[in-house]
């Protein structure tokens, strides 16, 4: 790469290796304050933060600048146990590559931000600097890396499935329409039916994308488009195998999450949780933990509730001391037409969700394989199979028994980080009130 | 994982390590033919094909199956010099996972798919386990990942952009409407702001994700959605920054694409470029050289067409020997708004086209980070900024002069692989004729 990329430029968390040569530092003005004659500024650059000590024949260059200007200052690294990494900067010249004037709408140097959410989500270019910010978009990228290097360690093959759909296949409600051309179509809820079709190609396939979901509530846990995590594979034997298949993986993205970001989970007091053996109960066997446990009859239910879901994780972590809980074997009928019905109890699916921490974070399970059952159960559930030929194709022309699991990205960068808002780890969230910046 | 998965089943490509034991091989029956009272079936799994012989008292069980068929056969593995990696199974037990009965619309164990495009298409399902088609979606995860790790490694963060946008900011021709609860919105064509506002974040940032363009022409080298592979990094010196990155990841995504799938590429006779050191021409020059070597003069024009873009491609192969042309220094006022322009020239923009064989494969450039001249063309070409807003405090509250690039991922593919139609190598392209399956 050329020069002034890597050679004359030093990054901040690299500076005590340069002591006693002349450098450059080059990053955002995050701090200042003024000492006798001296200024002590703090430089934010990707690596972290540094001091800068300036003499007063310099200082007059940042009287105009509030924090957030970019500065370029070369001078001289100076061992000082007192500054953070053991040196600091003296600095010789500064150079200005971005004077910011205007006042900030509100302080991003300070632990917490202050505004209203609103606010701040408004400003979004200014409130994403904030390291509590910076640090939950590194987190969600951290644990896509380990998600797809986890997958593609076991032969996963990444793919790439349209957002534009020509049908509301999963469910016609909750999807957003699109004007396409002179037709109309949707967008995709999930990549559910094309990752399935893409089992009778790689046998083992996996995406990350974006997904749509025109639910017109507003809850602290959903967002209107957010990032899938998406698994699928075949030659399963039921969905005990995608359940052994998620508890590895999240043993790998957590302990990659504990090498590379410890700090950015410490910041929101949050601990990455252990994956041990997660517990496994059954739908109807949580249904009687709830009764025991907390004295709710929910048994005629057919789903469990965000208030269950909580219970069930306390249950999880008293009894199993784990943050997380497998609960299989939901009721076929509420489920969507492609779960495989359980060989024993055609009525118990072979299907899970995952509690992480009382909430629901992934949903998986087998699915029906049979091209003749697949048929039948559309039938049997009124679903028109005429939008469906090019996914009922995949099992007409041969499919293995396979299944898969789905993980909202947000949702789980939240529940690690402890954030009981799903928006404020979210860069640009889309909600019903919200589609801007 | 647990035993189904990794232990009892082998690989089709490792059966030649399992000489004398009794395995299970699972998979697509690909073929078979009969010899004598001997059947010869090609199971194929994800890891390749493996010779199955099948003596007289099996073979009934596969009398009514069509290819296509899914098999799970246990047997003995033999030594063969004949078979493919040396080595067979002797079935001793069949079990049929997915029995397929209806003849197949088309042949896909042949070397080419012989329907016409539109035919196969249609049958993705089928038609994407073709050998040519398994392997153009493994050179398409295998660049994407490459992408990736090449930017991870020199301290890039993905990012996560939204694709619902409020307002059709960058042109507003050529996007698709949404309707967004009781509002309008739009696809994001690209994520250009977005990550540009997150530079000011972590300096370097990149994001694979689907882009969506309303463009109503159907050409060969055009999808209306497409993935694409973005970057953008702040701290450079100029558009030549950008560009001297741009080589060094096209080096490693070639090396590592030789590395992990040369096969892949092989199956169509193409070969890998090799990156040295990309020839640059200037815009001006560029008109000069068409003008000079192939006769055409259309130096008074303010962009290239795909023909002037194919000559550079001839010429830079037959002057430089490469496959890869940067053209550099293309018009400001045929950029868009948010573009750098030069500091000798104002006229001649900080910006680059690489072309790849001849087509334009990756756009790029070093973009405005001036605040108030970023306003000030904004208000020149009648850019309402209210929209903008969001954007507009990236710069506002400090950014480094920075810069980054585009590339269509569905492109590239084409490119290396020497596939004339982008839609040979997508799974499921969406153009203004097909939006299924």
């Amino acid at each position: 790469m050329s020069q002034s990329l890597t050679e004359r430029r030093v990054l901040a968390s690299e500076l005590s290796t340069h002591v006693g040569q002349t450098v450059t530092l080059s990053g955002w003005l995050l701090n200042r304050r003024a000492l006798g004659g001296v200024m002590f500024l703090v430089l934010r650059d990707r690596s972290g933060t540094a001091q800068v000590v300036v003499d007063a024949d310099l200082a007059p260059v940042l009287q105009e600048l509030q924090v957030e200007s970019v500065l370029s200052i070369t001078g001289e690294v100076i061992a000082d146990a007192r500054a953070r990494g053991g040196a600091e900067l003296h600095a010789r010249q500064i150079e200005v590559l971005a004077a910011v004037t205007e006042p900030l709408p509100f302080e991003i140097n300070k632990p917490v931000l202050k505004p209203s959410i609103d606010i701040w989500l408004d400003r979004a270019s200014l409130s994403l600097r904030h390291a509590s910010k910076q640090a939950a978009s590194r987190v969600m990228a951290q644990l896509a890396a380990s998600f797809r290097g986890a997958l593609t360690r076991r032969g996963f093959v990444e793919i790439f499935t349209p957002k534009i759909v020509g049908s509301a296949t999963e469910g016609g409600a909750n999807v957003f329409p699109v004007t396409y051309f002179d037709r109309p179509a949707y967008l995709a809820q999930s990549p559910q039916l094309y990752k399935q079709m893409m089992v009778g190609v790689h046998e083992r396939v996996f995406e990350i994308g974006p997904v749509f979901r025109a639910e017109p509530h507003a809850t602290t846990r959903h967002l209107n488009e957010y990032i899938s995590l998406d698994l699928e594979f075949g030659f399963i034997n039921d969905h005990r195998d995608v359940m052994a298949l998620v508890e590895e993986l999240l043993r790998e993205m957590m302990t990659e999450l504990a090498a590379n970001c410890r700090e950015e989970v410490e910041l929101f007091g949050a601990t990455i949780p252990e994956v041990g053996t997660i517990p496994i109960v059954g739908f109807r066997e949580a249904q009687e933990i709830i009764l025991r446990e907390f004295g709710e009859d929910c048994r005629h239910e057919p789903d469990l509730s965000p208030q269950h879901e909580r219970w069930l994780g306390e249950w999880a972590m008293r009894e199993h001391g784990s943050d997380f809980l497998f609960v299989e074997g939901y009721p076929t009928e509420k489920r969507p037409f492609y779960t495989m019905p359980g060989r024993v109890d055609p009525e118990v699916s072979n299907s899970f969700d995952l509690l992480f921490r009382g909430l629901e974070l992934i949903t998986g399970g087998q699915r029906e394989h049979r091209y003749d059952r697949l048929v039948e159960v559309m039938e049997r559930r009124g679903v028109d199979p005429a939008p469906f030929e090019g996914y009922l194709d995949a099992f007409r022309f041969g499919m293995p028994p396979e299944g898969g699991c789905a993980f909202g990205l947000e949702r789980f960068v939240a529940q690690v980080l402890g954030v009981a808002n799903i928006r404020e780890v979210t860069a640009f969230p889309r909600d019903i009130n919200r589609l801007a910046p």
